[in-house]
């Protein structure tokens, strides 16, 4: 039997990154997309409590596809416990359009998928490009993603682990590799801009500037920088075991 | 000048339990209280990008209060640029009705206003008590809030760094102490409930089992299920930092 896999991401089934992942790695076994109906953008792991989640067959070249009026998260756990024929080897979630590296990860719709795939026991990886533009070509992606996958079914990563998987904009033969590296630590800075309404009420949106100067050489952030793919094992655990036991004043 | 502690929860602005943080927290410095305009559970660390968001004073006892329209997340960084007359000190999150104990942490708002504060470089606390009830009687979690804010202005965390805490249902009496410990591992299983419409059509809510079985005695579910208050130092990462030298065959 090929390996089953299942697709979503944070954009919405219509994505062409969706469609160009479903395109890759439909050579690797059996597609199910349960993707957002609509954009999800930082909707991170949110679940939905306050509503029911409807579901649709919808066309998916490659695949049986599938639209959920619910999270990334709400998607995975659709389609695990729902619309899968059987459980799924791996998960995946994108291309998404925009990086996903450093403190990305944590608004991150895209991983946010890739990390309820993990707590239901399934590895999962995350494809992000360094592209929000709408013309984004996701040729360039294609070695990546397929090399990705073939060491994948070469060593299966365990149940419970994730990727993180940050491509350069960059033509396929300029990319110069793909490292393995940990978070950049950085910060969105300015975050919410103020205006004011017709009728002289003030209201805030969402915009910020990325602010990671010098990030040290061993991060997904340099990586990327250097023109590098970057490959981050993500698991879903926020302890800050380093702290563990500098914290001790604090029990009793 | 006394420190200045930001408040925000993802219950909403009318919640007891923020109303019980802001009093016990009140003895300890200014208040600023930036929260939810509604139940924002389940939220993560979401943020909105889609629409504008708006801010209203709102009545609260011991502190400045304004409610926001946004997730926490939102209420963080909201509070943190335009609202705070200086830098927080310390920003709390909650107190939250359930727990966020183990995998629960991934999917909390109140958590997630607690991560926003680490990545805006401010030292942060959430509290959670294992109580859903409308009922919950938030005073046994005095004491816990008081030891722990006298401990953390004797020795302030880093900015960036943040704790997860967590208060057993049981009188102050019968609360063992408090432990510092890391996230234990569980599973939600059978997340989303099928049912059909009165014309016929399927539809899907959330609920599900939460599995803990033999949690591990260096665990927050371990300690908890002993009658301890839990604490577990979190932060903004997600790196596997144990599995980066198991995966370099993804290298090329």
């Amino acid at each position: 039997m090929k390996p089953l896999i299942l697709i979503t991401n944070d954009d919405g089934y219509q994505s062409q990154g969706l469609r160009h992942l479903v395109e890759v790695a439909s050579a690797f076994g059996d597609i199910v997309v349960m993707a957002p109906e609509r954009n999800s953008s930082g909707l991170s792991t949110s679940i939905t409590t306050s509503r029911p989640l409807r579901v649709r067959s919808v066309e998916m070249a490659g695949g049986s596809g599938y639209a959920c009026d619910g999270t990334p998260v709400d998607c995975v756990k659709m389609g695990v416990e729902h619309f899968c024929p059987r459980c799924p080897d791996l998960v995946l979630s994108g291309i998404n359009y925009g990086s996903n590296a450093s403190i990305n990860v944590i608004y991150s719709g895209t991983i946010g998928a890739v990390l309820e795939a993990c707590l239901c026991g399934f590895p999962a990886i995350g494809f992000s490009v360094l592209s929000h533009s709408p013309e984004t070509d996701f040729t360039p992606c294609t070695p990546t993603i397929r090399h990705i996958l073939e060491q994948f079914f070469l060593h299966p990563l365990p149940g419970g682990s994730a990727l993180n998987v940050n491509i350069p904009r960059l033509p396929a033969d300029q990319i110069k590799g793909i490292r393995v590296c940990r978070q950049a630590k950085a910060a969105w800075v300015d975050s919410l801009e103020r205006r004011t309404d017709p009728i002289g009420r003030p209201y805030w949106w969402m915009t910020g500037k990325f602010v990671c100067d010098n990030p040290p050489h061993d991060t997904d952030q340099y990586f990327l920088s250097q023109g590098y793919v970057s490959v981050v094992p993500i698991r879903p655990d926020f302890t800050d075991t380093q702290a563990l036991q500098n914290i001790l004043y604090f029990e009793k």
